[in-house]
């Protein structure tokens, strides 16, 4: 339901996470809810990776709040499942950064695709609370690559 | 950017709820993830309003986990805020029932749209954890409007 | 395990709520973490009752973190259980306030208790992040009664 | 608040974690019911490194549910600071398995306490949803030790 661009991204990250058991409901799986959160982990650590810190960027002055979120729930995460996160971005952002994400589990032929998701978040002063310009450090991380 | 469709729905439900302190993260909004969480109390509250209990249907060996989801936030909620969580449901289930969700803060002229969403569920066989049909008295609500 | 004081509180309020599915786990009982957020929502509403948001005593210049929490797990709540938590007050306070928690389901001779609470919290100075002295519009909710 | 035994515990492990932005509320600290969590994820990872998933005790019909819980908050956590969660156990469990912890960050001078806890747990039976003696494997570790 949810198309993740073909191409190959601009950039990308793989981040390692084990479902908690608070984050599992009644039917035993991991609740809808919380793919959000799995989300955002993996954008924080793929920006670490890249050298930022999304917590030096509120520092600075600038927020990221989300403006859309999807996801699309094809096989569920079982307590304790080992997840790989994969982040997606394939274009330079403005205003708006634009994110893809695929969970798996298992790998080579025993690899699943269990949700897909896309979530766009605003650059946002934190002081007018207005949209605005991704900063320069953000706008490197296209050109670099 | 999520196309709430333009006609009556044939079931509808508004439920109102307050944000809590612990829903809210360092920004002072509302997180993310959190919306699809009150979207599921409009829908269970839309049931019971119905007569049914969500509980019993698990009881009957019926699960209803959920499949997709899509949220678009416009304005965010504050801690404390008082909502008004409208449900919508616009065409009978077979095996998937899609619903609707707007989040309204204030009345009147002062009414405010802050969130919009759509999640989509799917009837499932709890003992064959298999998609099924909609079970009779979901499908009875449907008639009866 | 908890020992709530034996005497009438100076303060108490009740506050009905029902568990929802995002706060069951895999055992199909409400996480035990989430008890401390159903605290915080009765404590907010026994504010509020008494004339008082919180969010305006933050817009004051005082916050009013935890310095310590305790729960005692009797029974489980269940998901989309009707709950009364009842939150208590014993003593004016100084610069800590110390509150307790009762949660019941049922009525009469068929209610339980599931589980009991202390929350104690300590006033804040939001630009200094020091202690400070309970504001007068809380010390006079404890003249008053 | 919180008096961890003083003597060497039988069986202790560190877990490394950082904060999650949907921890954080709007003082900008972990909402004090997560640490619960944090808990949990550091038991799961001390049982795992001793060669038991916790998932799999469950297979077995065995469920281990909390009865008791406290925390005390001595300086808070931020968003994205890694903690080092460590989980100790000083007594072979019989019923019940009484657990403690301590969350600091820094390293040699400048390591810090944030936050004590205890939570104790109770092995059940799930099919009875009664108490139940430690599985032998469970035992086995305090023996060996």
């Amino acid at each position: 339901m949810i198309e993740i661009p073909a191409e190959s991204p601009v950039l990308s990250y793989t981040h390692a996470l084990r479902s908690r058991y608070s984050e599992t409901d009644k039917m035993g799986y991991v609740y809808y809810g919380h793919y959000l959160s799995y989300f955002e982990v993996a954008r924080t650590e793929m920006l670490r990776e890249a050298g930022i810190a999304y917590s030096d960027m509120e520092k600075d002055g600038i927020m990221l709040p989300v403006i859309y979120a999807q996801a699309s729930y094809k096989y569920p995460i079982h307590y304790d499942d080992r997840m790989n996160i994969e982040v997606m971005m394939f274009k330079k952002p403005l205003i708006k950064l634009d994110t893809y994400y695929r969970i798996t589990t298992g790998a080579g032929s025993g690899k699943r695709v269990h949700v897909t998701g896309q979530v766009i978040l605003c650059f946002t002063n934190a002081s007018t609370r207005k949209p605005c310009r991704a900063p320069e450090y953000i706008l490197n991380l296209f050109d670099r690559s």
